[in-house]
């Protein structure tokens, strides 16, 4: 390491020191500060944010400007641009999780012990949460709003090229603090784009931060598994599957398929696999796969799915394993529920797996034993999203079993306590 | 490293993996096994446990004779040594495992929405928890049987002194598995004492272990906390408080305070600090001190508790962020509520703490702002504890504020998972 590099890393670490602690004293007020002025200060942050577009967009200009200059893909200048109807939803997200009910002091269940003990188990915020993302100016939002509606402090780490933008949004999240009265430092933005500051971030800032939410692709998250010394929401990739089983109507499957390849192709709910009994392939797998080929999709298919068309190609055994996230799906016909079982278990990453078929029995057994967080019998997998399940917004899917599974909403960013109320009681 | 420990340290990594890819093959069919099974099984393995006792005690006295020899300390060895009743209390503690509703496929929450969409929110069980702890041979049944009850599988690593004797108690709970056809290695004991073992778990054996569960002394849950690669269910030490407030009825105080500090000062829902508010010091203090010092408990006090007597020794700093674990409790004059709390946050470890007055308002106070896992108005912090919460059982208190907080029992081994169920429902 050279002198430079070293007084770099220092300097890091002084200044990631002092946002961890600044989090931590933030996170303490906005843990007991009432629903009222948690929802004043997303509504002011709302405001602001429509009242700054020029600034804010102007920001943003800069930032692509310089990544153009970069030389990064067009996909990466999308996600990163910012438009006035783009800006206008950001706010509109805002206002949605400020309408949220406050899950903050809520009673999750109480019950009173043989010895008059009254129990309580309250919900309360889970502190500081970092987050870590790709240069996607709106998850700026997002996530600090998501965080504070919870009571908690949010570190926000975004994608060095989003930096400009994200300084911009984080600023009218901390006016609409400072409207409420609220502390400003509960919304920070990781002042430096030196990447050392992740390394620090991972490293927990001290005790500093409770949980790190890794937002964006697979070598991003990987890393913030590999080397996060604090707990992880981990949001792995969506390897999702549509099994076309025995009983299944063929038009609702043709539906359901169409919608969750092709609806989005990039979001993580997008299936990525078709599986198809061999019980009802006959009749089935030819329907389903030139519907796709119509609608513009990829088809890289088994011996038996091959033999339907020439442009359908051979599935690798890596095919079984990839999120596409394009118009691109992997087709395999399998034994029953069993194969289709046994196929999600070895290939799947556990995220969102739907079944079709009017068996009910067979529906109810896929439903229990399939180990993802999200199983559907007759819908589409795009359905796996925080707002679909009337979370409001969220700000992932985790795939991880701990604390927050499926959609992560303002409810998987609380935690909670047990409060007991005794009248003179001692332990025997 | 010399060829030799290359060979061993070779050796256990080949040997833990095996053991991480059994432990996850058992935990998939442990998750589906019908509740009935796994109850059958518990009770077979305490039945085992009684009928075994001979054996058991005879590698009991084995590892005793080992430790002894090697010089370790009288409490050490009493901890490890297993009696004939201790040994049925472990079976009890298994049949009340045993007898616990099953939290597997309990519906935790349910609703419709306005697509029509029913979503269900099911309590699934973890996958595999690992399980690191000192020479005390019945954590080994404790907590196997609480991993199994949840669905899980367990890898259990005891301390190496205890090596005999919880070979042989795992012996006994995997004869109750095989008993109702449940795979044996739903539990397993670490098969070789190599303290390298220990790293392969915090490791996460290649993504088989879901939660570690360190259960011993500050040092073992240190190094866990610090090694550990996969998520952590954390107990740190209990350096609790009783806050004796203004408007305390003495009597009541007195009594809650000596069964907090007194009772059983070595368990981690021991009172370890006495706060007075100064506005009741002049009534209370004296009266409270005295009792202890009666009751052999030594005093280390702040400048107004040591004028009271010359027994009383000065506290110093590090006696507030001290678990003595023994009749030893430092007290101090605080101003009012606020000072209480501000010592608590400054000292405390976020694990019991207690307020005792009769005024309501102020309890409400405390139990709302005190950042603890469990907090109590006029009862001892020695009722932290699952059995006493009504959990039935639990393998600690947690202290971390994720998935698991305050005691750890059947219910917060499990995770859950979201099952969708729909009419041909597509995404617009």
């Amino acid at each position: 390491m050279t002198a430079v590099a070293e007084f770099l890393a220092d300097d890091v670490t002084t200044t990631m020191r002092a946002v961890g602690e600044k989090a931590r004293a933030a996170s303490r007020t906005l843990a007991l500060a009432p629903a009222a002025a948690k929802k004043v200060a997303l509504l002011a942050a709302a405001r602001r944010l429509r009242e700054n577009e020029p600034s804010i967009l102007a920001a943003n200009t800069a930032d692509v400007a310089a990544a153009r200059a970069s030389g990064v893909a067009d996909s990466f200048i999308d996600r990163l641009t910012l438009t006035p109807s783009r800006l206008a939803s950001v706010a509109d997200g805002i206002e949605v999780v400020a309408g949220l009910p406050d899950p903050v002091g809520e009673t999750i269940a109480s019950w009173v012990r043989p010895n008059g003990l009254s129990i309580e188990r309250v919900r309360t915020p889970l502190g500081v949460i970092g987050v870590i993302y790709e240069s996607r100016p709106n998850v700026t939002a997002d996530a600090g709003a998501l965080a504070l509606k919870a009571g908690n402090a949010a570190i926000l780490r975004g994608g060095t090229d989003s930096f400009r933008s994200s300084a911009a949004i984080v600023a009218a999240l901390r006016e609409g603090l400072a409207e409420a009265g609220l502390p400003e430092d509960g919304v920070q933005l990781v002042p430096t784009r030196d990447r050392a500051a992740v390394g620090e971030m991972l490293a927990g800032l001290d005790g500093n931060i409770d949980v790190i939410v890794p937002r964006g692709g697979k070598g991003l998250v990987a890393r913030v598994q590999a080397e996060a010394r604090v707990p992880v929401f981990a949001h792995l990739d969506g390897n999702n599957h549509v099994f076309v089983a025995e009983g299944a109507d063929l038009d609702m499957a043709r539906d359901i398929l169409l919608n969750a390849k092709m609806r989005r192709t990039g979001v993580c709910g997008a299936a990525e696999t078709l599986l198809v009994d061999r019980a009802v392939a006959a009749t089935h797998l030819a329907p389903l796969v030139f519907a796709l080929i119509e609608a513009g999709c990829e088809i890289r298919g088994d011996a038996e799915t091959r033999r339907l068309d020439p442009r359908v190609k051979p599935a690798t055994e890596d095919d079984w394993r990839t999120e596409f996230l394009d118009a691109i799906i992997a087709v395999r016909v399998v034994d029953g529920l069993d194969g289709a079982l046994a196929h999600i278990e070895a290939y799947g990453s556990h995220h969102t797996d739907a079944i079709v078929t009017a068996d009910q029995a067979l529906a109810e057994r896929f439903l229990r034993e399939v180990d993802s967080a999200i199983v559907l019998h007759n819908a589409s997998t795009q359905f796996a999203d925080g707002g679909e399940f009337g979370f409001g917004a969220e700000i992932g899917i985790a795939t991880g079993r701990l604390h927050a599974r499926g959609p992560v909403g303002v409810e998987q960013l609380t935690s909670f306590n047990y409060r007991v109320r005794g009248k003179g009681q001692t332990r025997p």
